[in-house]
């Protein structure tokens, strides 16, 4: 198996409902340093497992949407918890989305599974890995 | 799959038994920064993989046990080469056995497998992964 | 000259006001990870720079004020700019307030100068450097 | 499941050939830092994956065959693109061949796969995953 | 003294003239972490050390410049060894005239040091640190 | 001023004396990941700071006298607590007198001044930092 990983980030702000998340129920906030691995069997006719140039760009326009925003305020958003875990599965399903609508180029539509990473400090990360054609 | 990471380290004294470990057959020593994967399928109904606060004091005690340690001399270690993966191991065995015991709260029953790395250096590391039901 | 650098982290939601900051005068967060490094000429009668036990408590205990805040909220911050510079500042001001009233050991009045580093993603940083003694 | 990873890199020069590589048609180059997994389910009687001592030296004796080349003028590479994960594959290939020689010592023919990433910034990496047995 | 430090990164092909030099002495390449870091002894108006939104912008330029290229083949580097500390102070003396230029903003002219940081490995930097008013 | 790093690291065990320890007073151990920054004010003919070939050696060496030893059993080191930042300190002297040595190549005898760091973990580092002419 072959893969890919390009990495950004965004800033946001957010707070969390429930007890078990003690003091970070008050409003609050994280950078988190993003990893996007893209995985295929086989490489294509030019040797790549993705345009890296549209990898980029199309993991910093979905990171864009949320970068620089309260997620409290969010419609997308209301009434559940944004933890690392939740936003790493909302990026996975965007940059699948992404694919569907080819803006990773045709060959992506070969890639088969995508991890995405959320580093939220030097000693914190959560991630989502889902198969493509399994994004909800 | 869904995961949560957290990272702590220790730091001990040991020796290896055996030609292959040549020079690290004397009495030597490692800081062992950790890092302790944690994987389920789905998210709770706090949209969460494990509390990261038990998580992290789980971790925490459990490394606290080998801490400035000389493993050469605790009865646990008794004439085995206590080696970076056979330490991934055990500190895996002994996170799982805090599930078992419900030091991470009671949804962590639902966390399939776990993921231990240990980095020895900035160019080395072990790990075991296993399933927590697996698990010795 | 001989230095002892502890690393912590805090999370925090703010705003910045001033055309100059774009889309981040929205109210947005960042993770920070926060290095101190203490520094002094000679060691003291132990060969250390300072107890660095003590050094990282006072750490934790000085980010802990601002750990999942909304800076924006803060009387102390009422009406200014609380950028990574601003804040490293505001880090270097209360450890050299934690010297002062002896909470890092009374050989830590040795430290000649401190410097702060706020790290806020993998590519962007600031700092704050200075005398112990002239601190604000 | 058991695995050790060990780290080194190098550094060449290349260019390819695609419009989809951009700016990276012209003659370019990249430091790689490359990490190389090996996994097997049980460890040795000495209580190891592999050892480490040999797999550091057959990394640097494999790395050191493209180190300081001009990849387009080895014959071994001409008319394919030398992409980051094309080379994952070629180390993967290598490091798979090095166990078959014996290289890794007699136990490494227990180890089930390897994985090989390299780092080409610390924004972007490649990797190549494959069983020991299946290599080309 | 406060400090604002923003990365980025290039890479390039190139081939040093000296025995000193052993192998590289043949056509190879690196990739280029670099890390600039900007120093003024108080902040604006507006709590910043320098607008980080240009500064990365002029860092992005600086690099793209050099991006992709063989630097053997630039009439800026002839008969010169375009080693990392070389580098350093090529881009060093580039972002000073970035300044010079006001592409900083004109807050800009109160910067005194820069310090930039070229790391070409896991093991391996340079850097060039002067006043902005001693560029060449 | 100009500068080049490199890194390597040793693992030892060792014990400290003096309650400030704490449980660090029992036998223990740690990896150090040592950078060794070397800074003089201008290049050499071959626009190096110094023939980082000869640095790697060099650290290599140092290192290798410490690595995978007791440091409670070395005559240089008895009744003295061999901390991050004495460490720090030794291997500084043990550079410069290969330096006075000729180790490093004539042209090292233009370095002015040399950091040491030991990263002790992820979250803990010490330095030493001293001209060459006063090395003791």
């Amino acid at each position: 198996m072959y893969s890919v990983t390009v990495r950004d980030h965004f800033m946001i702000a957010h707070s969390f409902k429930g007890d078990v998340f003690g003091p970070a129920q008050r409003l609050h906030g994280a950078t988190y340093v993003v990893d996007v691995e893209f995985r295929r069997p086989s490489l294509d006719a030019n040797n790549i497992v993705v345009d890296i140039g549209l990898a980029s760009e199309v993991l910093r326009a979905t990171l864009g949407e949320l970068n620089f925003r309260n997620l409290d305020d969010l419609p997308a958003f209301a009434g559940v918890n944004t933890t690392t875990e939740f936003l790493a599965r909302v990026v996975f399903d965007r940059i699948v989305g992404a694919i569907d609508r080819g803006e990773l180029g045709p060959g992506a539509t070969d890639i088969q599974t995508i991890r995405v990473t959320l580093h939220e400090s030097h000693v914190a990360s959560a991630s989502f890995e889902g198969s493509v054609a399994n994004a909800s």
